[in-house]
């Protein structure tokens, strides 16, 4: 099976060596585990996996797969969405579970310095100790890696305030696929110095280099927040409400949509919390603002929903305590996985310019009609990324396979001539990548195509990801 | 001169045909501008120089300079403080300032596209009439092009709150050396679709390609602000205090540092305006808050000044009226100028953790002292920016030509083990790539000439900058 033509044996050996026995595995549990992450039903078996915990470890590792050209392919958590991490040629998984240190916290200048196999929340709550704040929150975060989410330049509910995370990226330790180690940038919130090596990394989804360290900014810790839920009679008018909030100057620090469908869904998922929801109602937006004047987050809300109320809402739902604040937002943290259901499924993460959202929503459910799908939208409304659920439920497997491409081809085309793209914050990875010729020119992809083979010119780092053909 | 073999006034007569006669120039002061920017008094003359105003021009200039191996090295206003756009090999000169035009302010969704030759300024107070803000604000804001602020990833006092320009770049229209016209991204707050070529081109100092268009994303404009001026009794001191306002949970729009000696500089050079500076004064801290709720900024800068006063101060200024703040920015921004006075000088960008200012202060006294030389020290301490103006006044020419830059290796080396670099926000371009070493890997350093020479095989576009040897 391996692309080298040394003996399977000899390979095992080898990293046995490096990492001893219990570091090197090849139990069918673990290769199915290393096999599929969160993206729709795939499944990529590997031949051995290895949990490196030291830098040093990752670069033999490499080194050596580097030599005798063998494909290797870096895992976070496994909670990706478009496939990133599957190792599509089989080979080796490399693990990166074990590298889950919080080196230093360094309160004086507002900076972490992390090892990729830090579960996100462990890290927020590790800096909120010190009154600090790590404010990306995808909403994977009681499970995913923060190595992850690097190479996935990944957002979530509070990017709409606070960014994403390439904007709290300050400096990185990677290693190359010839075994060299290095660091991007430097622990600076400026940096004019060079080629931004640093922001290459972040989002190239684990095909350049593995990231080894990461140091990242940090805020102070907001002290106070407040949360509503407002139930709109139209999934479209809800759209339109939202860019209204940002006209009229508000700030929030999450503004989120969810269709009817989707808060459905989440409700009969976590089965322990529900909130009415009337007939007519057919979308919600969940919307948060925060800071530490309670009496100028109290005017800010009001006037937020002033706005919002020129349109045909329902009853505001205020979240005045802890309790109903956690309730709400697990209740939109599920739906993803909510949405999916028992079905077979494709997650789109279309992004458009936020006021495009009511013309990208409605270009869904046509296409839902002429195709014959059925979807689910949810998402950061506030960021124009719209999170489309396309279920299977009773489609014919012929349009599964060979019309539904086509839709999909078809709202990419129009989320990009509406100044979009594919991908607001899951990544191209395995999935979407057939579709990139859509979001770049054959010279913008040619150029991607380039930089890969400088950094990995023997194509053995999670190859088959993000460019087409 | 020219590298190519084919005649001077073949070349000229394509470009004529091109742009006409009066875009192609060659009178001596049309090349004596285009040979020198803002950086000490260094000066390289070219042989042509070239007014684009099209992006399709700029692709048939790239595409026959690119064909025929003659140099190309793209210029805005000729503000930049490290030489980014000297012709250092001569030859052709790029000029940009006629592609001047604001295409398209989006009110809806808070973003501007322009052309490069746009002056910053201009651009502010464009969309500054649509309630938008686009906070990047260079010293040199009053005649510097936005084109060359994407190309140095420019900073500024308020890069503290808001950022630097890398943060407002959402997509690029850019032609390569060969002549290709291509986009970098989309018109999305994230973008999680490809590797990241927006901020690939941020900061390449004209090296990788010619920025043609920008989307930048704008926030809304904040309606007031509160400024004061804090004198100290000690500059180091002045130096400690900045790190508390921030760990005492402060969030101001600029937090700038003077030395007492650019402070004199600066009212020297304006004439117009002064303040009292009693002589125990050694250095300043201008701090501003912005917002909506005066009550609120008033709270706020009230806090910082009791943080403040935990120090040796001297009496706090406030400026309590918008002519009052005009002229203490305007004695801040005139300072880089000032401070270089009638003496030939060199001036280093220094960045650091926030925390490490003082030590980095101390070290640029203690370097002097050893080595002979004057400095004249301000910049954003909230970023851990530092300007560190050398100024060469009696040094003896033997001593400023080979003494000196040993000075300035040993300052960037103390800079690099403090997790700072060599540049915040004014670049590497010419002046500082031979001490690229210090700040990265050769590693990293090969990763950028790899990268250089896949976006211009032929090294054809402003070579000579960035990488060293």
């Amino acid at each position: 099976m391996f692309t080298s033509d040394i003996r399977e044996q000899e390979i095992l050996d080898y990293f046995k060596a490096i990492l001893g026995v219990e570091r090197v595995l090849t139990d069918r549990e673990s290769l199915q585990q290393a096999g599929s992450d969160h993206t729709e039903d795939l499944v990529f078996l590997p031949e051995i996996v290895l949990q490196a915990q030291t830098t040093e470890e990752v670069s033999r590792i490499l080194a050596y797969c580097n030599e005798h050209r063998l494909v290797i392919t870096p895992r976070g958590a496994g909670t990706g969405l478009s496939g990133g991490c599957l190792p599509v040629q089989g080979s080796i998984v490399l693990d990166m579970r074990r590298m889950n240190q919080i080196l230093e916290i360094d309160s004086e200048n507002f900076q972490v310095t992390v090892e990729p196999g830090v579960i996100t929340e462990v890290l927020q709550n590790a800096v909120q100790e010190h009154g600090l704040f790590y404010p990306v929150d995808p909403a994977s975060k009681g499970s995913c890696f923060i190595g992850g989410n690097v190479a996935e330049n990944s957002g979530g509910a509070r990017a709409l305030k606070y960014g994403v995370v390439k904007d709290y990226v300050l400096n990185l330790e990677i290693v190359l696929p010839d075994g060299s180690v290095m660091w991007t940038g430097a622990n600076t919130l400026k940096n004019a110095t060079g080629y931004n090596l640093t922001q290459l990394i972040v989002g190239s989804e684990g095909t350049l280099a593995v990231i080894t360290k990461i140091v990242l900014k940090l805020l102070p810790q907001p002290t106070k927040d407040l949360l509503i839920l407002v139930p709109f009679y139209s999934a479209e008018e809800a759209c339109r409400a939202v860019n209204k909030v940002f006209l009229a100057g508000y700030d929030p620090s999450a503004l989120e949509f969810m269709e009817r469908d989707a808060i459905l869904a989440a409700q009969k998922f976590i089965d322990d919390y529900s909130i009415p929801v009337p007939e007519e109602i057919q979308a919600h937006l969940l919307i948060e603002v925060n800071g530490n004047e309670e009496t100028y987050l109290m005017q800010e809300i009001e006037g937020i929903v002033q706005v919002l109320e020129q349109f045909n809402t329902g009853e505001v739902l205020f979240a005045d305590n802890q309790n109903d604040k956690d309730k709400l937002w697990r209740l939109r943290r599920v739906t993803g996985e909510a949405a999916k259901g028992s079905s077979v499924y494709k997650e789109e993460d279309t992004v458009v310019p936020r006021a495009k959202l009511p013309q990208l929503l409605a270009k869904v459910k046509a296409l839902g009609k002429e195709y014959g799908f059925d979807s689910i939208c949810y998402g950061h409304a506030g960021d124009g990324n719209l999170h489309v659920n396309i279920v299977k439920n009773n489609m014919p497997e012929d349009a599964w396979h060979n019309e539904l491409p086509k839709a999909i081809r078809e709202l990419f085309l129009y989320t990009k001539s509406l100044g979009g793209t594919l991908s607001g914050e899951h990544g191209i990875g395995y999935v979407q990548k057939q579709y990139m010729d859509i979001a770049f020119s054959a010279v913008a992809l040619e150029l991607m195509r380039q930089i890969k083979k400088v950094f990995d010119p023997n194509d053995i780092l999670n190859p088959g990801k993000i460019l087409p053909g």
